[in-house]
């Protein structure tokens, strides 16, 4: 029986990835998309997700529109990652279909709450959505199937500061309220993404279908390479989210180890770091999953395969 | 034409008195009552709501209950000074009446957003709800009539830590996230409540008059006066939130500094701390009207005669 | 019998009134003055507190070079409140006089330690010379005398940002070390020096007297006169460092409050923050007596007499 | 030419093993040790510099007592882990020798000044005394040939918070004046250190030779061992401080890199958290070479080989 899944995502480019992956893959359902402010504001980052699901063919799949804002911080977009437009160069038509009515926390809640254990939430953007759904209607937590996560740098540096992922460094108080809520959470940090590298050789391998979605992967993971080449010094660029939603339906391509994982909401140097205690100093129960180990091809291989099995699909 | 008033409160000794100032100004119409977490638990504070509005015999103001969790810091309750179900020594018996199935900030934004620059909303309790509002549906802060608030204290020494208001201490980044809204802001801090110290002559005024008014009157203060006297040596009680109420139809009790004002939401010692840049060192606009001055006798007189016309007609 | 006094300064003009209110006090024994950075950096402060000396006769008196930077903090001059050289529109030729070779903190701790109980110490900079010396020979603090301390602003505005006063703001781990140490204080914060007010009047009168020393009082203070104008719409100039020294031998010009003061050293807003906690919430022992009320005409009386008296000896 | 090495130390279980190490080394010369607190008071630690020295019959080194506290943070000494003399279970006899007079930072000053471009400083305890010295005399920056820090966790965990090592810990306000003094710094964190464990074989093969110092040895490090295997699981001890003198002279056991690192001193969680900007998003000059690689046994066999050495000489 496939999963039931929930997607909060701020399109942005692997964000695009991990929602044609979970269209391309039987094991999962995609019940709906919550769209988040990160990559760029949550207006585009809602047409975004509109525009993939047209790309796909899968206009079906709601699209709810979330939090415009950090939760309380002032708010951080990365056009210099992604693009104007979220996309890297990949220009997709203004989409023809619209978000539904309701707001994104609340869909959230009533999705969980009238179908207790069933929903599995996939979080890929910064974490305003889930915490304000969280403090609106507590119970969530006890009546979420299960929760993944793309976010944070346990051992691994930051993408963003020193210190500090890309997610948790746009809302850390967000963070720190989903991190701390009781959640059954999976973390999948920087630590495991970086190891998962998608180079040109992967792209030629997807570029010899012609179909609109290998375009779009083209065009879209083009910036992001030049991005990551220019920063980092990494050829080829780390495809985060579609790992994150990949564990969903085969967790075996990571190993994992239970810790105790903190934000930092000071106002120093840290805030926005993730980093777990793990000798547990503090003497706490873990409160997360995180996946601290990966095969990096077996990952890429099934990515492949899947982007290949959607293209030829599409023409 | 009375004002429309929302008040979001968490009863409490003094929201108590607000309430019953509420009921009996005829300035104003009470809306409805969102309750928070502050000095009791939500759980609590809209028991205590409803059980006042019983007394008051105004069951026709519904009560929606709000959140129960500041957002981001730990939940900070306080029953050394409002007693353990929060209104001293008065003991109300359980309320008949229900809250609302709708919740708290849910019918904020839907008060707010159908009756565009008409409602006022008072705030006496951390503004936990308040902040969830404006990130669900930011359009409040231009759909909002005004906003009075109390909390804060700006050259006054805080009353839960040397520099920190309770409300604030309690939910200092939901606090952060109002002030910076842009919502049109009447700040009543603790510079000018603590100068309106409702004393035994001023009880003793009101018992004149046989009441269930008048004996919740009694019981809630006594206990409040007893935490005054020991934590601050003031003989007498300080009841912030009435005055706040006040303020909404009768401006002139106070006097009023435009300021640029921020709430400290590090991690250090000045957590919770509400402070003005006088001297407008940041170059910013004001972002809120803060009651520096105040005439205490002309708010007690007021106080004492709304209560005893409420006391004569409930008995 | 006069008191011996070591003052530790970083002038800048009210430091540099605060040197020739000290040679012209019969009441007090000024032994030596320790430089030290703020106002301009310690090189210029050095030459300065030379310079003062010339211009006042006093060159018995030994100058001896302190430290040049923050604890811990990147360095804050102050050219725009004190002018390029630290003495506003004041130019004193270059000093054929030299400092000691001693440095600073060694010849504090070699005093205190050699003279127990007889020395006073007043500081009416940022107190990094004080701090180093603490650390390097803790047994200052049982052996010094007293020490008054120009600094901080407890209810008061601060000077530099929204909270904190100049001293403080500069080197707040300094002044956390200096509370905290256990040393006799007295505190002369801006809640009374910013009562203090050197008028244009005031100026006029000392213009009679035709002397270096007045010359240079006017060509000083009108640059500070131009600064409290423009950022604090203060007509005329708040003199904090001359009051702090009236202080040790006229007590009685100010009323005093036994307090627990702090200072915030956290990485927020609130960094440089003076504050006391009125209400001893935490229970701890007054660590200053702090200067919370005053006579400023008493004081500027005082002032003007004295250095009446200074130029009228020097032509 | 045996370079010419000052140890600022709190012997300390791996310290007291340094300075053996360094006694048994041709490489090098040890001109003279400071005293610090950390592992137990400044007190504590000057007596057992000088009994470590008796021990090892090397009495010849002045040993200089230098500051008692951390500069700004509360004292946190660590007698867990060091037993209650800060050597483990052994027991030397109350020493004969006697400090120096002059106060460690002073002679760390004179030591530097007098010889410019000599000195090698090793830093095995908190840097509280190089701090001072810094801010009382900043040319030292200039002048000393090299400083060794055992110090940090850059990617490690720290071994005294979730983030934090010890000695940074202990005092991450001095460790944030060294590593931004400008000074030619090689950092050895907890990375490299936590891979050389000294294990009961290696102890055992120590013990073949009868000598006070295998006794000490064996004594000191039992205590070590059992606190490593009651907190961090590790069978055997880190003797981190040896390693940071051995790389004195045998500079490739170690691989390095050069980085921006900077220490946490906020307020939050991340106090005291030593980190590097590997991607140097903050664009500034790396500050210090960092050992990221080690080669345990080399390390190892060194040590082992010069205390067998050691404790055939003394008997």
């Amino acid at each position: 029986m496939p999963k039931h899944i929930i997607l909060d995502t701020d399109p942005g480019i692997d964000d695009s990835l991990a929602i044609l992956l979970a269209i391309a893959s039987p094991e999962i359902v995609l019940d709906g998309i919550i769209s988040v402010h990160g990559n760029v504001s949550t207006e585009q980052t809602t047409k975004n997700a509109l525009s993939i699901l047209e790309l796909a063919k899968a206009t079906h799949v709601p699209v709810y529109k979330g939090c415009d804002l950090p939760l309380v911080k002032e708010s951080l977009l990365s056009p210099e990652t992604h693009g104007n437009q979220g996309l890297g160069y990949a220009q997709l038509p203004e989409p023809a279909t619209k978000p539904q009515s309701a707001y994104g926390s609340d869909y959230l809640i009533e999705e969980i709450m009238s179908k207790p254990g069933e929903i599995t939430l996939v979080c890929v953007g910064p974490l305003t959505n889930i915490a304000l759904a969280i403090r609106q209607e507590p119970r969530i937590v006890e009546n979420v199937k299960e929760v993944f996560i793309m976010g944070g740098a346990i051992q691994q540096p930051g993408n963003t500061t020193a210190q500090a992922e890309f997610n948790t460094c746009v809302d850390p108080h967000a963070a720190h309220i989903v991190f701390h809520s009781g959640m059954p959470i999976t973390l999948t940090p920087l630590d495991v993404t970086y190891q998962c590298i998608f180079t040109k050789d992967d792209l030629n391998r997807l570029l010899k279908i012609d179909s609109p979605v290998t375009k779009f992967i083209a065009d879209s993971t083009r910036f992001y390479m030049e991005f990551h080449d220019e920063y980092q010094g990494i050829a080829g660029c780390a495809i985060n989210d579609p790992l994150t939603m990949a564990l969903t339906f085969m967790p075996g391509i990571c190993d994992y180890q239970n810790l105790v994982v903190d934000v930092d909401i000071s106002s120093g140097v840290g805030l926005g770091n993730t980093f777990a205690d793990f000798y547990n100093y503090e003497k706490k129960k873990p409160n997360m999953k995180v996946a601290m180990g990966v095969r990096p091809r077996v990952f890429m291989e099934l990515f492949l395969e899947r982007m290949e099995k959607l293209a030829r699909g599409i023409s």
